[in-house]
């Protein structure tokens, strides 16, 4: 696998998820490249792959900043990618680690873009992860959808109109990232008469994973970022 | 792990999409239980977990007829739930094994729900998979969502009617399971200019998988039953 790119999902934050397919590519890779948001700050990503194979990596940190504005972020995908490719035409394996799946809210879709357009000659193989919102329905033991039921997922940044809609016309919805939103979903949810198909899961696969299923009792509390919410219009089983 | 149950997804196919977690279960666990819709059928999801563990399986056949018949669909739901909940009380552990995510579609939900509610002595366990269309878009490499959009996935039971109005209202939309509507759909993409922005998958994870994104070029065909269509209004990146 010489002068190769893999994207790798290593799932939610389990390192039990991760799949047989990426344990094996990073227990081989030259150079494992880490996105991060800030260089002071740990990764979460690399810390998953980390408790679940048994190597040194060697690493390669890439900067993306939180932030909103599209020519910064051009910018680094642009050198993130560069730096990339420059050490896959040396020869090297990469494998860039992605928290849950990377084809799903992921910045490796934005690598993968810029490998697949500027950098023709090099092969970018994606491994895909379990999802945040498979891992929050296992742990909390209800289904995500049956027989003829559809799901939405929506990202919170959405908006409280586009929620509203979502609820309206589907069976279950997903809200990823709910954190920041969460005292004005809870609003909704009443005016809809679903707090009682709504249940609030955060940090799915770590140690204190936590869910409740008491929404309004929620509100005004501080929320971990990697937060989600299930709404399920049929009612849950055993909740 | 004595006298508990476990909900297995053992992914969509590749046996190395299998999680460590899903493994480890399945190279110790006494009883996989695997469900049939024939008796003489072979099982997909025993197939992938015999490719990924290397062991003999004690196994333990469970029917699910198909049919839409409620009555005959809940009789066999509650034996396979009890036949289950013996052997575990018998003090055995067992695997109920299923393709993709046991939460997403599976009749272990049914299974879940029974055990829950008719045996609350036994613990019962469910270990997410890859679900199907995360395999998809790995394996046509183009993501299946980037940051503000949302994702609609919608069971080709549905009918076209709510294909339709999921199309409106969403800017990715996974249609599972589409053999038996491919055509209508075919039309229903034409009428809406949404032709370019699809592609079919089928069969993803085994040897013979495939993608098209020549969605009228394909109507008429013979379809697998493990089909997947990924409808991206954003437009594809490089397919």
């Amino acid at each position: 696998m010489k002068g190769k790119i893999f994207g790798i999902g290593v799932g939610p934050g389990d390192p039990q998820l991760m799949t047989i397919k990426a344990c094996r590519i990073l227990e081989k890779v030259d150079i494992v490249c880490v996105p991060k948001s800030k260089h002071e700050k740990d990764s979460l990503a690399l810390s998953i792959a980390g408790r679940a194979v048994d190597r040194e990596f060697e690493t390669l940190e890439l900067l993306f900043p939180m932030t909103h504005d599209k020519e910064v972020l051009k910018r680094h995908w642009d050198e993130a990618a560069e730096r990339m490719a420059q050490q896959a035409r040396e020869g090297k394996s990469l494998a860039f680690i992605t928290i849950g799946d990377p084809m799903f809210y992921s910045t490796y879709a934005y690598i993968l873009e810029r490998i697949k357009r500027n950098y023709t000659d090099i092969e970018i193989e994606t491994v895909p992860g379990i999802t945040a919102f498979s891992a929050c329905s296992s742990f909390i033991n209800e289904p995500l959808t049956e027989a003829d039921e559809n799901l939405a997922v929506i990202p919170a940044a959405y908006g409280i109109p586009a929620i509203r809609e979502a609820l309206e016309t589907n069976d279950n919805v997903v809200l990823m990232k709910v954190n920041r939103l969460y005292d004005e979903v809870a609003v909704l949810l009443k005016e809809m008469n679903l707090l009682n198909n709504a249940v609030y899961i955060s940090r799915c696969g770590y140690e204190d994973q936590f869910y409740s299923t008491d929404i309004e009792g929620m509100t005004g509390r501080e929320k971990d970022y990697m937060s989600i919410m299930i709404i399920r219009k049929a009612g849950w089983k055993s909740l």
